[in-house]
């Protein structure tokens, strides 16, 4: 038996245990993060972060190879057990546990390098919380039209890549937003070969405000039905307003969630067009499990 | 801000956050109880069990009068923060606290008596856990017609009083126990004026087996939706279907619920027919947390 000193924490009801395991001794098996994660026999969380030094992973190397600063990698798993590449939630709940831990010293203005599987994220103290920048994004080309229970006509949804797939489906009004039932798998017409997040969007009055848009939206998760928050589902919902609404629109967004609201902010890069995502990070209660 | 120093544990998936507070000076608000309960932004749980010296509050004064050696009681409070008068999941959790924290001293074959809002409770470990004298029951003669989402016909239900009001309905084979949709409030009709807990059960085949009965069940909870577990629900159950089952059935049953197994038992009190409930206590792990 071996015991974890833990802390649990969430960004905008997205929920995670956060250790640090700086040598990488505790590669935790998949059945013992279902464990963990279960929200009734275990500890209960949507995924576990662990923060391990990069030299100390071998999926570390990449990530060093990347970016010499990045000194730690966010080893993040799934409640069920399997591996994930990123969190754009669970990245923000990643940093603030350094900081308060005192890992990393993280002044305002500056930048955090974090190793994960899908490379190196920065990440900055923003108002309020931390923003991440979650590099490039892409249309699909693939458009399917979707199907939600208890909403009225199919609609069509506009495919978006942000690392993992995403189809955004605008809806009218927030009655319609409100009125559909995600405990039941949205249809996407013609299916998608690894399946997506389906985010349903309502728009803002006026859509802009002072500058930045405003989006409310709801999401289904591929795998675990609707959540609070969906930090990639956020950034394609601002992503399909904007190309929506066409040449003019902000490249700044405000996007509620059920569990809060996010920030949102497309800006140039050297290599192309990046995205960030902004929001709050907080940690709840600390505790000790053996495993 | 104080600190709380928890334990959460669970029966049979029914979760809860333990915690000492010996001189009752940590009355949660309701708004403090619901934060803490929530199962994305707090801890989660189905409800806290706080352990007060009886002397120290004033519903211990009627514990006491009752019973001199009710040193502990178990203020409970549901996951909306609302005061529960009892749990027949949560008490085994609290004694498994009480005996692990050191706070009493309980050999097999002793008696733990349990201060409650509906009355003292006597504990008793039990093979694998524990097991609490629910004190008397009746039915209530108000036997509701039961409709549920997906079950074809409604079905006649048994009205059931355990200190909560509880409706008991056979079904024919697990295929139709699984088939019903929980998501949805079970209809009664008549509607009782406070509602009830709704127990859908299939008997065992054989439904006695080596002089136990055999029921599986599954439950709508008022206020809750379908839990893992019922306490109180698979004492009814078994309740039920011995009255269905008449003269012959007897007085153990084994009831499998969607979160484990629990045992009831029936037996001669000097105040009538009492009625046990036995099955696991499980304590997750420790934690603190600021309030």
């Amino acid at each position: 038996m071996t015991t974890i000193q833990f802390t649990k924490g969430h960004g905008t009801g997205n929920d995670f245990v956060v250790f640090a395991d700086p040598e990488g001794e505790l590669d935790l098996t998949a059945a013992q993060v279902a464990s963990i994660c279960d929200r009734r026999f275990g500890v209960g969380a949507y995924g576990i972060l662990r923060a391990v030094r990069s030299r100390a992973l071998p999926a570390g190397a990449a990530a060093l190879a990347e970016d010499p600063d990045a000194e730690w990698f966010m080893d993040y798993r799934n409640a069920d057990g399997s591996i994930a590449e990123m969190c754009g939630n669970g990245i923000r709940v990643f940093a603030r546990f350094l900081t308060e831990a005192g890992l990393v010293d993280l002044p305002q203005g500056e930048t955090l390098a974090v190793g994960t599987r899908s490379g190196v994220r920065d990440v900055q103290r923003s108002a309020g919380g931390f923003r991440a920048d979650l590099g490039r994004w892409r249309l699909t080309g693939v458009d399917p039209v979707v199907r939600a229970r208890d909403l009225e006509v199919a609609r069509p949804g506009l495919g978006i890549d942000v690392g993992n797939p995403h189809v955004v489906v605008a809806l009218a009004d927030d009655a319609e937003l409100d009125g559909i039932d995600l405990n039941y798998v949205p249809i996407l017409e013609p299916a998608l070969p690894d399946g997506a997040n389906v985010e349903f969007v309502v728009v803002g009055d006026p859509i802009v405000d002072d500058g930045v848009g405003g989006i409310r939206m709801r999401v289904h998760e591929r795998g675990s039905g609707e959540t609070l928050s969906c930090g990639t589902g956020a950034v394609a919902a601002a992503l399909a307003v904007r190309h929506y609404a066409g040449a003019g629109a902000p490249d700044q967004w405000r996007v509620r969630v059920p569990g809060g609201t996010v920030g949102v902010r497309m800006f140039a890069a050297e290599d192309g067009e990046h995205v960030s995502l902004s929001g709050p990070a907080e940690l709840v209660f600390s505790g000790a499990l053996e495993v």
